[in-house]
């Protein structure tokens, strides 16, 4: 059953049924039932599974059974009787698999032959009711560590009832070469549980109860890892198993699809599944939003066509498109428009990747926005022209698109446009923006970009500007001529105070110095080139533009200077509140 | 000047002026400048100088200078010539120390004699200036990343204008031993940055920059530590310098008073302030709140008494009074009584720690309850008694008052209960709750007991019985047989599912097992007694009755349990929503 997939139960908020229920809505085969989860449950064991048959859900593995192995002949005892009972439980629940996780308690000894063969006692108790034990090595357990080390003691065990159970997380994270994986036989790898980490120096542990993440939003080559797992010959389910603070408190529902998304990422990327894969993007077609038709032309975009049935005007400059929709959302950034090279087989691969649809070719991002795939100019056809003639300042394209995400949906996010866009996540990056810490991702190829903000805590009443505002970053060959060209138009530029100015000095010997300050552009560099931009004043509340110009290689986003604009947006706002 | 009090920029949210007048609010003397707070601010250097006066503050620090030390000549050059414009600016702003962090730079070498030098270059220039340079060794400084490192520089610099500064956290993060400090001359510590932190095994800079604490919500021993400086003759500001990434998105004026806060009660600890002690606290004298009678009634009580003037009831049950206050907030605790040895003294210190006062002996804690200090009992006299006569089925007493805490305040609580009251705070813990992790510290001393329970993340719309509801714990001698009472009686007793009491037999061998089933009394046990509780529904939303029982010298709160009722008032909730 290669292909098959599972989920924890610990991966999901709410009570058991709500996970059960969210994890069957998001098309999982199977779930670890863990333990807690059982606990707290009102129904009886044989209830679970009769609720599991019916929402079509296996119960593929029960878990953990902790601390059981290498101990005295007494703790012994009380442990198999503890065994006894929850091998009873797992018959009613219909589990064929428990999972032993590697001692952790001051009653273990450090004796392998001694695991090895209180292992067997158990396999033997669990071999005859037709269950099997899953011996998984924690990355924290006291002597056994590894995956090597448990599979030596579960080779030495020697019972048909007991196998290993590999987590990616305790392997990964402990930086152990995941090759001799291969070297299991695939019939005793009895279970194979997925999580994927950002790479942090701390405490395994902590790492491991506070930052997991799904396949793909985190640092790990789960691919490979995988690969190694199905190349031993494990037939088992890709199972996810991710303790993660936001996860854990968000609603189940969309977490569990974004799990699923994860699953058929990953098998897609290790070759047991195969999906319409992305096609090519060859840039922004348009950015929607709603904003004053004045704010455009001042920015010296023309009314170039108007929609056929919505009430949707197109202002265009250089290859620059705006849609004004006022019927969107709240003035925020509504939808995307993106070239693909096959407009419908982006939309099937979306589809494939549980993004729901909006329309014939577009789908919604998870914090809503609608991502729209355009062939190349055809969109138009929905636009009469309405015959003004291009005009413009200087302004070429759409840089950039800087989409605020909710607190709980950064990771959620990265693997969004990562799997269904093919977009390549860049690391990420954290600010201190005047209300708090702010992390920062982009995602992009070659054409296009996106930049994907969120606060590091979710905002309490305090902190104004939430959500934050996002933005369209503009292209342009010469962001002083158009911030120039601007001012003397009348645009809303905002202005920059001469602080910035007066630290810019301090660290650099700019020749256009004084016409940075003059025109309020804000300046940063990298090793590779150098980038200059400036933005408006907040239209509304959720929306500004910026205009940047890249010199050279420069590759960043200037997010050294957010803090700056940040600030300045909030005092605008708060001025024209009094 | 010691004992006087400053505070960095950088603890507090908004914009500089936002900050600015936290801190004045607050009655901080002084103000450290965060660079990048100047830098976003519309007012000049000079304007901020006069905004500070206004406000009686001082600007005792500007912060940080980087990478200046050990770097070849060129860069040096470019160095000085940054160093210069900042001095310009100190001069407008009013400052007279720089804070210079040791180097972090690829540019940097391994060279003590360089650094010295080059150092002593800078404090040449700045001395011409009247700018003293505070050289602080960072923990992850590249060469330079302790305090005894540090001071070897800059004695071998050997410039009136050059000195230490040092930072509480930098130095007891690396567990270096602080008693060297009495070997630096007072008059060459230029400056004294404090901050705590909980411990944590994590990557130095990750918990420098998102996990510092206010003194005493931590675990440094600062008072300790700050005594060293003292002794070695200090004589500047007591300065904070804390981030974190709670304190950093909040509201700054609570956030300021709860940074002041902990700075008096260091200046208390190190014997250089003053102020009122903490009287002996005697136990609970009532827990206030807003609760039908009948259920009082259903759990034994009395209607011992109502209040001369206010719509107040006080029900009674052996020690354990309860006042029914119609007109308080949201179902919650609104005030707690606690018998202090001195109520004027509990409140005069109180107040010197910043409490808002409510009344003449009562002070608000940071999430609004009211906590009255009374007398032995003659807080009763506003009473008249109803002659009801005394009546119970085994309830003695209050054993505990859980207070949920908001998301933002789980530190300052700490440190209120504290401070406030000289209650000692527990380990925290964490657990997972069905809606998320839970924080969880128990404060108290041999007479009273509250717990502090905080949700991890602050959560979002999804998770159901946000804020957490409360509970007031009583004890009792016997719970089985106080429960089987109140059952009788027609009590609106939880009741815990079957699987609860499977795993508990599974875990232990209980004689009483049927009897703790039969009446849903949950059961925990540590290394020295035994736990026997059990629950009420939820009365309303936000608060709800426990019964407990300790045996032995079991000091927790059967936190372990937690999850399990939490999860069947959620049900509980949900049905009666149906």
């Amino acid at each position: 059953m290669s292909g098959d997939t599972a989920i924890a139960t610990v991966c999901l908020s709410g009570t058991l049924e709500d996970k059960l229920a969210a994890a069957a809505a998001a098309g999982f085969g199977g779930v670890e039932i863990f333990e807690n989860d059982l606990i707290a449950s009102r129904r009886s064991p044989s209830e679970i599974r009769r609720l599991c048959a019916d929402l079509g859900l296996r119960i593929d593995l029960y878990q953990p059974f902790r601390d059981f192995e290498a101990v005295p002949p007494d703790v012994l005892r009380a442990n198999l009787r503890r065994a006894r009972r929850k091998f009873d439980l797992m018959a009613e629940l219909g589990a064929d698999t428990v999972l032993v996780c590697s001692s952790v308690s001051p009653d273990a000894v450090d004796d392998d032959d001694l695991a090895a063969s209180q292992l067997h006692e158990l396999a033997e108790v669990a071999g005859e009711r037709g269950i099997r034990v899953a011996y998984e090595a924690l990355a924290w357990g006291r002597f056994v560590n590894t995956y090597e080390h448990a599979w030596r003691i579960v080779r030495r065990a020697d019972h048909a009832a007991l196998g290993v159970c590999l987590d990616s997380f305790h392997i990964l994270s402990r930086r152990s070469d995941p090759r001799a994986i291969r070297t299991i036989p695939g019939e005793k790898i009895f279970f194979l549980q997925l999580a994927d980490a950002p790479l942090l120096d701390m405490d395994v542990l902590h790492w491991s109860r506070h930052h997991r993440l799904f396949p793909g939003q985190g640092a790990f080559d789960l691919a490979t890892f995988t690969g190694h797992v199905l190349a031993a010959g494990y037939r088992g389910p890709l199972s996810l198993e991710v303790f993660n603070d936001v996860f854990r408190q968000a609603d189940p529902r969309p977490a569990a699809v974004d799990a699923m998304r994860s699953l058929v990422a990953l098998r897609e990327s290790v070759g047991t599944l195969e999906i319409p894969p992305a096609p090519r993007l060859g840039g922004h077609a348009f950015a929607e939003l709603s904003v004053p038709g004045t704010v455009l032309e001042a920015l010296g975009f023309v009314r170039a066509a108007t929609h056929r049935s919505k009430p949707v005007q197109l202002w265009q400059q250089g290859s620059a498109r705006v849609l004004v929709n006022e019927t969107t959302r709240d003035g925020a950034v509504s939808a995307l428009g993106l070239v693909s090279a096959d407009p419908a087989g982006s939309a099937r691969r979306a589809e494939t990747l549980l993004a729901p649809e909006r329309g014939p070719s577009s789908v919604a991002a998870p914090d809503g926005t609608e991502i729209v795939f355009c062939g190349n100019d055809e969109w138009l056809r929905d636009f009469v022209p309405s015959g003004a003639a291009p005009s413009g300042v200087g302004i070429t394209g759409i840089d950039h698109i800087a989409l605020t995400q909710p607190f709980d949906h950064f990771d959620e996010a990265t693997l969004f446009y990562r799997s269904v866009l093919g977009l390549r996540p860049e690391e990420v990056s954290e600010f201190a923006a005047p209300f708090g810490l702010v992390r920062s991702r982009a995602v992009g190829d070659q054409d296009v970009r996106l930049t994907l903000d969120s606060a590091l805590v979710r905002r309490g009443e305090w902190a104004p500007g939430v959500p934050s505002p996002q933005h369209v970053a503009f292209a342009c060959e010469d962001a002083l001529a158009v911030a120039r060209a601007l001012r003397g138009r009348g645009a809303p530029l905002l202005d920059i105070p001469g602080n910035y100015y007066d630290d810019l000095d301090a660290r650099f010997d700019l020749p256009f110095a004084a016409e940075l300050r003059e025109n309020s552009v804000l300046y940063d560099r990298d090793s590779s080139g150098e980038f200059l931009h400036f933005c408006t004043e907040l239209i509304g509340a959720r929306v500004f533009f910026e205009v940047v110009q890249r010199i050279g290689g420069y590759r960043g986003y200037g997010v050294v200077n957010t803090p700056v604009y940040m600030t300045a947006h909030r005092e605008r706002r708060l001025s024209l509140a009094r």
